[in-house]
């Protein structure tokens, strides 16, 4: 009996061992999901056994095969596979914790909680479209560096859930588009979702779906381990396009009673089922107890990983393209960055354009292009509106993968994932841009990119009812509080080019915080004529204008409304009464600030709150007397200054307010 | 020459006066998109002129042909037909006046602002996904009520974009599964988007993918009137299933010059273009004038639309049916709502059971279901765990139409779409489910409830940590304040099931608000055990418990932390402090009552808000020295219990604070 053979004769027992701890940990937890992980033990096990290059000694390893669970709910097969494997964080008692608080076996895998996680999955879709990232980073940085440095695959397991979730549509699209040959997709075909058999709610062709796409399908007996190798030797081999492998299992396959029902998906097995299940697996040993051999099997492919990567190290010691490969994966050079936007910063000042924000982003990526080599750019079908591409920019095509701009298509949830994916492969600094209503459509994925700390950028345009005429639909008007709600996640709305110049420091710099950049369609005056080494969006807010002589009122205003605060303070001055203006382009980064910082900016004059948009979260400013002038309702189509008008956002109205608040006070 | 003949002959100058009108009218503006109407006004002449069965003299006849320009910045496609059929609110300074404030042709088809939109478009991929449930609408009356009553088209124009975003797949899929044979849609195949030809960034055999998902698709040259309307007549002749007409179109047709290009896309020709185009057409009237014949021409589609409503009408009054069909299309009969539920909640009050809120919800919808003939519920896959399928509801199938419950599949974008399809199709009071967490997945399409003001109701289960073990990904944090943050929709979170039911009772009765039930996965005791007829919830927030002789303080919580505010005020009761209870199940309601009922109920003493969930929004009820118990991060995973003691979210920490705040004040 060769080598070759004892693998394959291992590898049922092998699968088993998933099965039983899969099972038993979801048991000891009276919670989880059995049945996915059950059912695609097979599958993992020849994946991992026979192709999979990853070494649990090192799990930052850049050359690592890329594996995704997009069926997030069978975390307990990631879990089972790592514990196999032997990542040194994964012992029995983890197991044995599953669901746990303070395990690192969370009920979905989380991303930074584990070895070996790649990403944060179980909101459905998000996996297979945050691999597409990954396919493609992969790629690109084969083209900059060569076979010898990246050369791996990308690996997903996804369920008809992921499938049926509208974001796959635009990632499959996007794949395809692409060529990403080095993408292998694996779809757990079991015809079973929670509600009942896949037949309730679907009768889609997922085959001929994906062909039309692009893709290479395959269809497989997800139980017959040669069929599987087969498959993935194929998808391994066309490399011109991705892969799907269609893999008929039986859900919860190992229980003997209650395999292929949905009532494995989510439950427990119970205690019956599972002592039914060992019976039927010939598994004799208690739970989270696996024979030394099963385990000295799983301890091959970590062997056979560590090899690669010796090679590996051996290749990057020869290439002469190791320091530059290096710097990709390295944080961006801090000291050059604030160099050039210093210099930047001065000639804003100084010739004080009156430019929207959006340009103006353009304009600070153009010098951010210069030092930061591999800052990769993109829209989803907007980029003259969000003004995303340096003139150095060039598309990334199948063909030739050595650019660095994505067309994303009209596909903002596919572009945020794959943004995800890209800035967790490592290797690039991904940003692109869509308008700021269309946040909505990408939220699930700045979600994850907020809960994992993957600092991706999102330039939003077309900020508010200033865009005019394309009315309510286009319009921000809770976009910006609804961003501000949620955790770890920088919500930057600057104010003229100097603000906008100073959030893409913030944001091409951060290390584990996205940044949403609001940015204006119209033109705005520069109101920072005064050059500041000092990032002053760092702070959050501050005082851009103090009041002489003490103030009698406090107009704090975010991105276009600065304009409007300015000369309402103005009109204030020419009836005697003293106000500051504070310019508070982020509410996260203000709120991490001194409690006296704070008092400081916020004064103990009356205040009025000043932005194209709903009140909610300006609390973090303003107290109940104080005043706001902003948005109530959804917005109207016409011309911007007539909309700002018929919405009294305007000086006059800033100035009544604070004039009545003056007099109360 | 026949009557047939000579329709036909008219329609190459029918066609011109759409792309006269759509050029003119974005001269005007000086924005807008000529290319798509210009390219599509072929198709639409064709559909409308011997196809579409609508009567502008009555634009809510419901048996009419349903249109939707999923395409919806092509909105002068809409006003340039509406105007020329003779809608009286579309007069030719509608259309001099387009995209301006105040006019009824905004920048894109607003419902509510004409006659004639049927839906909101203009968020791509909106108005296909909501078509699906206009015409799933349509067969569900047609299977209640016949041919007589109900037998009509839903007929959408999309653009590559509305089939590029995800939710196209979403809603292809499903209305492929309902066999929606009365659904034919228009691709606009004019291989141009924003950032110019569509192959850069899509390769998807759009044909294949449609097939794929169980439709007849059909591919037309665009220009060619007989061809188009043979296409149409194959779509309507095949009624197992909906239909895609692939239109080869030359965006911008009729502008010598541009078209073709994607300049035309989304900006005006300019007045030599426009010019040009004049000559090209042979067009020489001014603009906004309409040649009389041509009008004339319009005008007979008007009057087969009058004569087949007459028809109709004639059908309505000898049918058996009627008396139910205008009960299903009449609001709901509130005051056997009421009194159903009096009784209810007055059981409930007694009972006090201690229940999730999400099986308290599918309580309510049981009494519901007794009196809402037309109430049809639905889930995203998550049917057992948002407990939205009563006993009576029967699923919908492709071959059964008369069933209640649909069965959305993985689709939670697509489901919000279908419901705000089918709620604008009239006849049905719909609702569907998921997590909470969710409603990011479909929030694009909540906003155009909001928007539109349709009363669909959003029924999200899993509405906090009390979620447990499946983690941070599931766990909504900023999710309840982002709804909060959207206009003109209800976001209630009840605290028991007495809340519930009259929670319910606002949902089922609004008229013009969509509402979203925040709803927990754990038990709740009862906190209402005192009946009242008076349905409190509708106040957005009441005292619960007042302090006797006057507030130390005052808790204020929200569902599942109103528990945790009744045993703290136990509590602090034995220390001697004496506190209120104030239960705060939506605070867009509160916000709406008179401002001293306001402050009764938020009172003077200290305050301090608890719910699981951030700050933001809060202000509402708090003041800047106020406290808060609740999120400020994202959850994890774990036990219900575990996570609230963890998050410290408990009564001995509202306690605590509410000492340290009477101890201050």
């Amino acid at each position: 009996m060769n080598v070759q053979s004892i693998i394959k004769a291992d590898e049922t027992v092998m699968a088993n061992a998933i099965r039983v701890l899969a099972m038993d940990a979801v048991q000891a937890a009276n919670s989880g999901h059995p049945g996915a992980p059950m059912g695609l033990a097979d599958v993992a096990t020849v994946l991992f056994n026979r192709f999979i290059t990853i070494d649990p000694a090192d799990d930052t390893w850049p050359d690592r095969d890329r594996f995704v669970m997009s069926a997030g709910h069978g975390s307990m097969l990631v879990y089972a596979i790592n514990h196999l494997i032997g990542y040194d964080d994964m012992d029995a008692d983890q197991l044995r914790n599953f669901r746990q608080l303070g395990a690192r076996t969370a009920g979905h895998p989380e991303y930074g909680h584990a070895k070996g996680i790649e990403t944060t999955t179980g909101p459905l879709g998000q996996g297979i479209s945050t691999a597409v990232g990954m396919a493609l980073a992969e790629r690109m940085m084969n083209a900059r560096f060569g076979d010898d440095l990246v050369d791996h695959f990308t690996y997903v397991i996804a369920g008809d859930g992921c499938l049926m979730e509208g974001i796959s549509q635009e990632a499959i699209d996007l794949a395809g588009h692409l060529g990403l040959g080095r993408l292998i997709v694996f779809w757990d075909d079991n015809g079973i979702t929670i509600d009942g058999a896949t037949d309730l709610s679907t009768t889609t062709d997922q085959a001929a779906r994906f062909r039309a796409s692009g893709w290479q399908v395959d269809a497989v007996d997800g139980h017959d381990p040669e069929a599987i190798a087969a498959a993935i030797e194929r998808a391994r081999a066309e490399t011109g396009c991705p892969s799907l492998i269609a893999c008929r299992t039986i859900i919860g396959k190992g229980a003997p009673n209650k395999a292929g029902s949905h009532k494995v998906h989510g439950a427990p097995l119970g205690a019956e089922e599972v002592a039914a299940a060992r019976e039927a697996l010939g598994w004799s040993l208690p739970p989270f107890e696996v024979p030394g051999e099963v385990r000295a099997s799983w301890r091959r492919i970590a062997a056979r990983g560590a090899a690669a990567r010796a090679a590996w190290l051996e290749r990057k010691a020869k290439s002469a393209r190791t320091a530059h490969f290096e710097v990709a994966l390295a944080a961006p050079d801090r000291g050059a960055l604030d160099a050039v936007m210093a210099v930047h910063k001065a000639q804003l000042s100084k010739d004080a354009p009156s430019v929207a924000t959006r340009k103006a982003s353009e304009m600070a990526l153009e010098v951010l292009d210069a030092v930061l080599p591999n800052l990769v750019g993109g829209s989803a079908d907007l980029t003259g509106s969000n003004n995303t591409r340096t003139k150095a920019m060039r598309s990334v095509t199948r063909n030739d993968y050595s650019g660095d701009y994505i067309h994303y298509g009209i596909r903002e949830h596919g572009m945020a994932a794959a943004m995800n994916g890209i800035a967790l492969h490592g290797g690039f600094v991904p940003f692109g841009g869509t308008f700021l209503a269309f946040a909505d459509y990408c939220r699930p994925s700045i979600r994850l990119s907020a809960l994992m700390g993957v600092p991706v950028t999102y330039v939003m345009t077309h900020d508010s009812i200033g865009l005019g005429e394309d009315g309510p639909t286009h319009q921000p008007v809770e976009t910006i509080a609804s961003l501000r709600a949620m955790p770890n996640l920088a919500v930057i709305r600057p104010a003229d080019a100097v603000e906008t110049a100073e959030a893409w420091q913030i944001a091409a710099c951060s290390a584990s915080m996205p940044t949403v950049l609001c940015l204006s369609r119209q033109n705005l005056p520069t109101v920072r004529r005064v050059h500041t080494d000092e990032n002053r969006t760092a702070r959050g807010a501050y005082v851009l204008r103090e009041a002489p002589d003490g103030r009698d009122v406090t107009l704090i205003a975010t991105g276009s409304e600065v304009e409007i605060a300015l000369a309402a303070a103005d009109m204030l001055a020419s009836g005697g009464i003293r106000a500051a203006v504070v310019s508070a382009p982020c509410f996260e980064l203000f709120a991490a600030q001194p409690e006296d910082y704070q008092e400081a900016v916020r004064g103990t004059a009356p205040r009025v709150g000043i932005e194209a948009a709903i009140r909610q979260g300006w609390e973090l400013f303003l107290e109940r007397g104080d005043g706001f002038v902003g948005m109530t309702g959804f917005g109207a189509s016409g011309p911007a200054e007539d909309l700002y008008r018929h919405f009294n956002i305007t000086a006059a109205a800033v100035t009544a307010m604070a004039k009545s608040l003056v007099r109360k006070g």
